[in-house]
């Protein structure tokens, strides 16, 4: 098979064969064409799309380029994967949630990248916790206790890493259907049953308006359908940020106080309505009702928490931490950003927050660039809440005034205060999309 | 300027910048993107296409990505393109004829490829000719004789070279604006005034269609018309070889019988119409018909015929050979090829037609093959003519019985007799489309 016959079929607009997708997935990962053809294919898939076929067939051929991890001896294995946004932090809240609710929670995360934060980041905040986790290491801690959070490993999915490098130097990053294949090939090297979706849409996450972030979502559920897996995506609100605290340290106190029943109502909410789908698909629960009952109980009843103390030691990291939140890291000065005026907040813009925190050292613009755990911006005030003039919209957390100073104007920005609160709000959690094997309630 | 975000502004569907435009050929030229970067943007240009300011744009920058000839001191510049067919002999006739009318044609050629052949291809099946002449060299002939036919140099349109090498393995040939630039970069480089095309549509063309090459004629026109030059295209019939001689030095023998004003009718006038605008856009002729006739009056006066023999000399070829074209390389064998039935000439497949002088050895399919100059089809019967059972259609020369067993399958396949005659067929020169800077008659 010559690579300019496949360039050129999907240049006319013509759907790849099987045989000519695996033949691009292999000659991606071991770079047995040269990398100006498979950047040429990949420019032709972003503009001409693909089929629901050659989604599938692309997404099977890269978990096939690695390893596909197997815990039928441990239990049902569920795990969620949510597109990212800013403040969210419900994976540090759902795997040791879900596990203490009897599934096998096997998460693997990324890093923050742009605007928004990183499952890894976060969880390195907590003094010793590695996420560099061997396979024989992972399979220990889940065996232990349910869960365990770890990031990409060179063995799943390699050819998304070849093919992602590529795609990030050649503007084909933008495209659902290799966005699709890229996550659902490494969560279906994960050995999950079932798959929850969080689709984030507004102006936080990537995709800014509904009708993208529906088309993702339904073509991984799709995906995630044909190969067996109960699947379900929801769309939510990413138009501010989740919860109140955006910041490495700051996140994982905040989910401490969701897993002590306490911490914000819109975070608690999204990982009730998200654990339910968990133990709903994962098959631990008749119905999306139950779980999120069982989900509401094991929150309330410690056990979430007794669960998420338990991962940290088994990952190496300081469980005291999480009883002594003031062993995480804390920045050296805290401000206040005052409101201008009288009114109440009409809208945040969630990208400017999240760069924000990105300028002050929380994220990183580029991979190599490390990041500060202990800086981040606690939000006062939300959409729709009164606030008088001079009052604080928030507080930032801040090592460097000089960082501070281009993070400020940002934060400011951010925050539209109006004479009257905005209509309407779009609500927390809104379409759901079902696969066709995710059926059963 | 970031290579990724001139890849995104094409893949997006914008218009690139002048300077993005630049910041790309010259990156191509230099390879200071890698290759994986060009081809990414090339195959967003070729699925989202190019505005005329843009396609004028890196056909100029193409142009200064190397050296531009001045023939000011030597007179009027003129040339011809075409864009390729089978028996498309016409330069060979064109550059004597033309020069023998007083005007400069510095004609830069290419080689055959696929189953067109290449000018470079039949001059060289001269004994002795030279192709491959030094700027110098090219100046000192044209002074001599005013014209002078030679081969790519590295100077002119470097970028062209490096493009095309790119395009030829990633599935980005076909695209009209490329392929404006190609073509247009290397005429315009040559320091012309006035450049007549002839764009070849019908079945061995390049274009099988009359609406894709319409198209690239007009964006040839615009985009010559945009730098100065004169520019007129004419859309010529290509449904079946132009004269009666497929094959390179057959090619020679029946351009050699045009200029003693004999050989085929069709190939005599499409000389005169090309010749009859190239006398008339270099402004030596007040209109068409002034420079048709002047062309007809060259070829009948043997002028023309005596300028061919003067080029041959100078560019180290037997001038011998011209007179007594025994001296021509010659095919140890021929054969005919007979009618199966009575009939009518309904149809030539004239792209099976001309694979199968490549196959006889008289083309190439890669560009490192060697061709066997003395091979070819002579067609006695074309579309239209009537025809016996048994009666030879055409004559193959051949130098290997096993060459020509898979070439003959081909060439009776590329015949279709009918009781009957067409009802119409298309006129030799179809549609005109004129340059702004063209007019004048």
């Amino acid at each position: 098979m010559r690579a300019v016959d496949v360039i050129r079929t999907k240049r006319d607009g013509h759907a790849l064969s099987a045989q000519q997708i695996d033949a691009f997935v292999e000659a991606a990962t071991y770079r047995t064409w040269p990398d100006y053809q498979v950047a040429a294919l990949l420019m032709a898939v972003v503009l001409r799309g693909m089929d629901a076929d050659e989604t599938a067939q692309l997404t099977g051929a890269m978990v096939r380029s690695g390893v596909k991890l197997d815990w039928s001896a441990l239990g049902a294995a569920v795990d969620k994967h949510s597109t990212g946004g800013v403040g969210d932090k419900t994976s540090l809240v759902l795997a040791p949630l879900v596990a203490a609710g009897g599934l096998i929670v096997p998460m693997i995360s990324g890093r923050g990248l742009g605007h928004t934060g990183g499952t890894l980041d976060k969880l390195e905040a907590i003094p010793g916790f590695n996420v560099n986790l061997s396979v024989p290491e992972f399979r220990r801690v889940l065996k232990a206790c349910g869960c365990a959070m770890i990031g990409q490993t060179s063995d799943i999915a390699p050819a998304d890493k070849k093919l992602y490098a590529l795609r990030d130097v050649t503007g084909t990053v933008e495209s659902p259907y290799l966005i699709c294949a890229s996550i659902m090939s490494k969560k279906l090297a994960e050995g999950i049953g079932a798959l929850v979706l969080d689709v984030k849409t507004g102006s936080g996450a990537f995709m800014k308006n509904e009708q993208d972030a529906a088309f993702l979502a339904e073509l991984m559920v799709e995906t995630g359908a044909r190969m067996g897996k109960k699947m379900v995506a929801l769309l939510t609100d990413m138009d501010q940020p989740l919860g109140r605290k955006v910041g490495n340290a700051l996140e994982v106190e905040e989910c401490v106080a969701v897993m002590r029943a306490d911490g914000p109502q819109d975070l608690r909410e999204l990982c009730l309505e998200l654990a339910g789908w968990m133990f709903h698909l994962g098959g631990r629960d008749a119905s999306l009702e139950h779980g999120r009952r069982r989900a509401a109980a094991l929150l309330d009843s410690g056990a979430a928490l007794e669960k998420f103390r338990e991962m940290v030691r088994l990952q190496g990291g300081d469980p005291a931490s999480i009883d002594d939140l003031s062993r995480l890291p804390r920045a050296r000065s805290t401000i206040d950003v005052p409101s201008p005026r009288d009114g109440f907040v009409a809208a945040i813009q969630c990208e400017q927050l999240g760069t924000a925190s990105v300028v002050l050292g929380g994220g990183r613009d580029r991979k190599e660039d490390a990041v500060d755990p202990a800086v981040g911006i606690v939000l006062h005030k939300k959409v729709q809440d009164r606030v008088a003039a001079g009052e604080a919209l928030c507080t930032v957390h801040y090592n460097s005034e000089q960082l501070l100073a281009g993070a400020r104007v940002l934060i400011e920005r951010s925050y539209t205060i109006a004479d009257a609160p905005p209509a309407s709000a779009r609500p927390l959690v809104g379409r759901i999309i079902r696969g066709a094997s995710g059926e059963g309630s």
